[in-house]
């Protein structure tokens, strides 16, 4: 166990996904590095690699031993399966998930904890880490610090969440990121229907997003759906008619504004 | 009818909620005077008169007579009713609405048309109008020429529009900006229960906005449901089971996602 801050953190990663992409880059940058890459793909491992400059490996048996930390990126339910071929007992392991449980990693090593930062990532769009919250947790105070000391060194925004507070926080993000996407994705078809491009929607999705350092949500609601004008609503519907399951999200979706609005 | 541009168009808006308020406040900044605001509240007619230092009324009766351009910003089911009131036959009058077809003022005035400025408003949150994209139609080409002429001293974004596209171009701010903004509500509620501020979503959301100048929100969509991650669903719906319709909407737009992404 470490009782100093390290110097240098060296860093295994385990996968080769959007967020294992963003965050071995950005270490990568960082005063850390970043040992070896493993992914199930080789393609992927070998982009991963290419990009931070370092080996990689598609055998989970062949991990560089030599890490301070290994850092799982992968999908939920791959996760166990992985770490159950690997041999990291008395390694620090973390995991970077929203809803799984700090407990998962339990059976693999005596030493373990979470990363878990609040954005959304796509491979090919670089995001600037310093402004993103990053929430850890850790079984062992020591280790805390250890996952602290990596979060700071990219992000300003650090906290210690439990694995409750983290599923509702990612649970929070599915709305504000992946919901919201959805209704850019419903919209963008509407405005090509109108024959217009997509970008005239631009300022008023920025606007919306924008608002919110100014306003709480509530207060910056605005349309049919608050003020229950009718006769709007009922004209969307018409146009929506050729598409049912748009519709009745559009109807559910309204009826909860309007309750909502009333509280 | 003017067949040149006039150098200042005078002004009188009927109507004074969030939209006649940015409106006014942006043209009497302008080049462009504003004569005169009806409301029928007396306490909304004279703060918006006072921001743009001008005489108010609550009589219909009592508009202005030298006016260029009436422009009605009324909630859409009483626009007819209060227009029905005012004497404007042979006045270019204009509505700003997303959804009412242009010929809703055709028994008021022979003069007629359109200003649709696709964003939104709160009174208290000003707005820079000029990326502001505003669709514009008019009875008579004339007309369109002074509408483009005023949309134009505001805006660097203008198009004319008919009224079916720009009905399409409302559901679609309906869906990107009122059902993102009710998410963002939902959002803060979650992050609440987790004991945090709502801050630490607003780089998720700035970002998840922001990427669309780089992707289309098809490329840009993450998380569980789009990868169809049943066991993050799930803990999510359990999160979820204290309130079934927050619950109903969450199983709905992961379904929607889901099929979506395999078009």
């Amino acid at each position: 166990m470490f009782h100093e801050a390290p110097k240098n953190l060296k860093l295994v990663f385990i996968g080769s996904g959007n967020l294992a992409t963003q965050l071995a880059v950005t270490f990568a940058e960082s005063q850390y590095s970043v040992l070896q890459i493993y992914s199930r793909t080789e393609e992927a491992a070998a982009i991963l690699a290419e990009k931070v400059k370092c080996p990689y490996t598609t055998n989970i048996g062949a991990l560089d031993r030599n890490a301070d930390i290994y850092i799982c990126a992968l999908k939920d339910d791959v996760l166990q399966d992985v770490l159950s071929h690997a041999s990291l007992a008395n390694k620090l392991v973390i995991h970077t998930a929203g809803t799984l449980p700090m407990d998962v990693l339990s059976p693999f090593t005596s030493r373990y904890g979470v990363f878990y930062p609040l954005q959304t990532f796509s491979k090919n769009k670089r995001v600037d880490f310093s402004a993103i919250p990053v929430f850890i947790e850790s079984n062992n105070d020591d280790d805390l610090q250890i996952i602290k000391l990596l979060a700071g060194s990219v992000s300003g925004a650090v906290y210690e969440a439990s694995s409750l507070q983290r599923q509702r926080l990612h649970l929070a993000a599915v709305f504000a990121c992946n919901f919201v996407n959805h209704f850019y994705a419903i919209a963008a078809g509407l405005v090509e229907k109108s024959d217009f491009s997509f970008d005239v929607l631009l300022p008023l999705i920025s606007e919306t997003a924008e608002k919110l350092h100014y306003l709480t949500p509530r207060e910056a609601q605005t349309g049919p759906a608050i003020r229950y004008d009718n006769k709007v609503i009922d004209k969307h519907l018409n146009l929506l008619e050729t598409d049912i399951t748009t519709q009745q999200l559009y109807k559910l979706i309204s009826e909860h504004i309007y309750k909502y609005g009333k509280f």
